[in-house]
């Protein structure tokens, strides 16, 4: 439904970790990610949550990669048995899988002598030709492979290390998104607002209930690449949901 | 890693929606499902999250069916144009698609009689032969077609109605999860842990690294169908953080 003249920058994410999977820990990082790419103009258009074995990140990564122009990984590249992403990206790209001089002298850097571990040497290796992305936090790197970006599970590094690869995205335009709120409930609004749709095929309209005030509504979110068309459309659904006795609420960003 | 002579019953989960994938809602069903399904003895393996439209749903839809014992469906059920996930699920099990009677009879009885818009109405299609799964809550029910089960994405009615449907499933033996927590930082652990691990090959550990009180410390979280050799594991592990100067705490529970 988006304007057909222009690119959409597509991105995937990889979250791994049977944690995730068991409900012992909650993901934080998609959210994040989300909304940071779609400020960047790149669409966050998949994400799986995979489980820690090669079988399974190996062929998330290589069927996601194919499919999307960029793909992020989080979690997995700590320094525990458990942490195999690194590797399984090397096997995803056919790469030779060793120590990475830069890495490892960052890491050497950063520990004492008797702290440099063999565990902690696990976080220098990656798959040969990897290009590393600095960790102003705990200084152990992530990496980009092609259009695969490895970074970590903790939300607080994440975001770090993602402020230092932001240069490295081509986005394309940036998706204006606004908000109509109203205590007209889906049911009543459903049949109105697919004629709006189809009369504003350059926008996507997403309808969000909520239970609020002892009463039903909904948030209706518009989004599209051209703001002047999803302000039409935004002065459609508000009519719309006037005309069934609503008063609508108008709120709008240019970056969610 | 799991005792070879146990099934070992997998789910895979898929959430749908725009809302999601954009940051703009984050998803609680995850979390939930992965540890209510652990404590029935089945394992959530895999997760995605995919668009509003057919083919991402429908892909993912008849890729995961086939690979795992269960699919759970969590969104795009409601009234509006955006909600595409039943007829997406008749086009990927090439059935029919149409009203169900028994669900236009649920919401008939429940709605006043001007109530009863077209947009409401569509909330009881349903591929043919589907078996409903009630909605306590809000009344518009789920269904069920062989082993994927279709649920909303709010997660209020989504637990109410995963409540009706445990009966129905098949579990295997739940995983018991002890937990070791310690100040000694992943670094340091990580060597002795890569050999427990191999000196426990029926127990699953994971090591999920924190920072509190201004110092990092790891959970070690050890995974077993059989508590014994849980336990057995918790020992070694306890006993290596000691010897390391830790001062570990082990925490457990049955269900998660």
């Amino acid at each position: 439904m988006s304007d057909s003249t222009l690119k959409i920058v597509t991105a995937a994410l990889i979250i791994i970790g049977n944690e995730i999977l068991s409900g012992r820990t909650k993901d934080a990082n998609m959210a994040y990610l989300g909304a940071e790419l779609n400020a960047l103009g790149i669409r966050l258009t998949e994400a799986r949550v995979v489980a820690d074995t090669p079988d399974a990140i190996c062929g998330a990564v290589n069927a996601l990669r194919a499919q999307y122009d960029y793909v992020f990984t989080t979690g997995g590249i700590g320094p525990t048995h458990d942490d195999i992403t690194s590797e399984c990206i090397a096997q995803a790209f056919g790469l030779p899988f060793g120590r990475n001089p830069e890495a490892e002298a960052v890491l050497r850097d950063y520990y004492a002598e008797g702290e440099v571990t063999e565990a902690r040497l696990r976080m220098a290796n990656t798959p040969e030709g990897a290009i590393l992305i600095e960790n102003p936090v705990s200084k152990a790197p992530g990496f980009q492979v092609e259009n695969v970006f490895v970074l970590p599970g903790v939300p607080r590094i994440m975001q770090a290390m993602f402020g230092g690869i932001r240069h490295r995205l081509v986005g394309g335009q940036p998706m204006v998104s606004r908000t109509v709120s109203s205590h007209v409930p889906e049911g009543q609004a459903g049949g109105p607002l697919t004629e709006l749709q189809a009369r504003h095929p350059d926008t996507e309209i997403g309808s969000y209930p909520f239970f609020r005030d002892g009463k039903p509504g909904a948030n209706i979110v518009i989004r599209a690449v051209d703001a002047a068309k999803a302000d039409a459309a935004v002065q459609d659904v508000a009519d719309m949901l006037t005309s069934l006795g609503g008063k609508p609420i108008i709120e709008g960003s240019a970056d969610v």
